[in-house]
């Protein structure tokens, strides 16, 4: 008997186009096939989820904004005016907005895309002492889990995660450097648009943060230097996989949660797809060094899910092809002559 | 008073993004913008042209599959299974099909989307003579013309072109290598699927049918190495940006109708969009002739007009962000720090 794989790629090499023509929309065709471990693929209420957090770093002054615009972006998210909002109205994908801890208030908003989350008005400094401590962030990771859980509870099969935290490329960037080893300097990059002189700033600032660090425990490195929305986000990618989802990674931050996440869990990359290759430096040596190749190159660096929306349609054409074209036979097309 | 170029990047950087944060799609915004000559931008009644066409030359044994599959995948799009049906359908296109000289015999259908307009059934076969005589040229051209007119005349001002013939990239290589200068061998790939052997002979071919060849006019050069389709097409691209259009091109065959159309009137390049880079290998080297950067990067090697329909949603996100997004000012977001 045909194994799962065998049948999918029959079914594909059937469809009415040379083999292999239509490049890596077969891939992708065949890895969803394999996650729902079926020969007829289905999309079914896709979800993005923005988690938004505040960064104590931020004092440090390693971002070109303030930290006010964390909680000004959420009430822009709520309003519908982000980047993030057209596009999710473009392709018809749910959006929800947690509040994993920024410093704003958002208790009397009961919005139903909006999730209260919030683990504490931002992480502390982690340039002087942890981002968070133990407890904060098993939370995380749990209050991650639980959204994907209801989520998944109303009948979503595909969702993508995005963030929102003024200061959190300092934290990935860091995060990077911790798990992979590469240096310092490959990992961090102009985030929001550092000038030459900020980014050696972030740099000296984040190459000090980590000089007396020696952990290896992994838990211990994201609660050091993790922020909220990002340890809320690596409970969510967990949770998503183990859910049998289909995964969406945005761009940087979204790649450094999905690294401490594989780091805890290695069997999740089966499930995601990295949705672009973002223009913040890091990101490339991030993919190198997974081993992936991202869906788009659009030289985005925004966050908020954006990469996760503009990929999406590129998921759904390769389902359509899967289960919608014709086979050689069906059409009557004669195979290749030789 | 400003320019409309000014007023277009200032409303770009206004939006609730760090500036430049949305990349290429900043620049497809901006681009639309200037063709529309608005800060308001409408995508309508989107449509999909595929040109179909026989080849002479492919009783040289320059392709995988044999000359009827031109024929049958006709039928195959009448009958809505090709992958660019399911695409079409997947983004809400409209799709014309058009017989543009295949062998088969069309005359009894009546679809609202099939065109009758073949010049003969399949060109000559250029390793021996001209692919067409300069009445046939001028006829398909004006075809092309008359296709796309009628399909802005329905409202449509975007519009993508696709194409099918066995034996096309056989043509569109040649046109390539005497409108680029390149090596031949730089511009003949493996079309639906060349083993090793089989290429070395589509290169002896087709460097044989270009030694005695000389001129160096354009219309001399379409009409003794082109296909129906390929010239066609040209007078289509040609017409759509006249009409100021926003044009999709698909890969390596509708880049070398581009080409083809460039060399006829330079001034097409701000109207037209290369959706991808195909893995057929010439396309590569064509692009960067042209100084191109196309929008996906999918190892597609289909033809059909398949990467038009997988680009557009790009399109339409480009729009969307342009026209919805909030600015800093509508949504109280505070702006860069310095």
């Amino acid at each position: 008997m045909q194994s799962l794989s065998e049948q999918i790629d029959n079914k594909i090499n059937q469809k009415t186009k040379p083999l292999g023509a239509l490049g890596k929309l077969e891939k992708w065709a065949k890895k969803i096939a394999l996650i729902q471990n079926t020969l007829e693929l289905r999309l079914t209420n896709p979800h993005i989820v923005i988690f938004a957090g505040d960064h104590g770093v931020s004092e440090e002054r390693v971002s070109a904004y303030p930290s006010e615009v964390t909680t000004q972006m959420v009430h822009n998210f709520l309003a519908g005016g982000a980047a993030i909002n057209v596009f999710c109205r473009q392709q018809n994908i749910e959006l929800k907005i947690v509040d994993a801890g920024t410093k704003g208030d958002f208790s009397n908003v009961n919005q139903a895309n909006f999730i209260q989350a919030k683990i504490a008005k931002g992480t502390k400094n982690f340039a002087k002492e942890a981002a968070m401590n133990p407890q904060q962030m098993e939370e995380a990771l749990r209050r991650g889990k639980e959204i994907v859980d209801e989520v998944y509870q109303q009948g979503c099969n595909v969702i993508g995660f995005g963030e929102m935290g003024i200061g959190n490329t300092s934290s990935a960037s860091v995060l990077m450097h911790l798990l992979t080893a590469l240096p310092l300097t490959t990992c961090v990059g102009r985030g929001t648009g550092l000038d030459d002189a900020q980014l050696l700033r972030k740099i000296y600032v984040l190459e000090k943060a980590t000089l007396d660090f020696e952990s290896n425990n992994i838990k211990e490195i994201l609660a050091h230097f993790g922020g909220f929305e990002i340890a809320m986000m690596v409970g969510a990618i967990l949770a998503a996989s183990q859910l049998k989802m289909i995964v969406l990674i945005d761009g940087f931050i979204s790649s450094a949660a999905y690294l401490v996440a594989q780091e805890m869990y290695s069997n999740i990359k089966n499930n995601c797809f990295f949705s672009h290759l973002s223009e913040e430096s890091g990101h490339f040596y991030l993919l190198e060094h997974l081993d992936i190749e991202p869906m788009l190159h659009l030289d985005l660096r925004l966050g908020e899910g954006t990469g996760c929306a503009l990929a999406y349609p590129l998921l759904q054409n390769a389902v359509i092809f899967f289960n919608e074209m014709a086979s050689f036979e069906s059409a009557g097309v004669s195979q290749k002559s030789t």
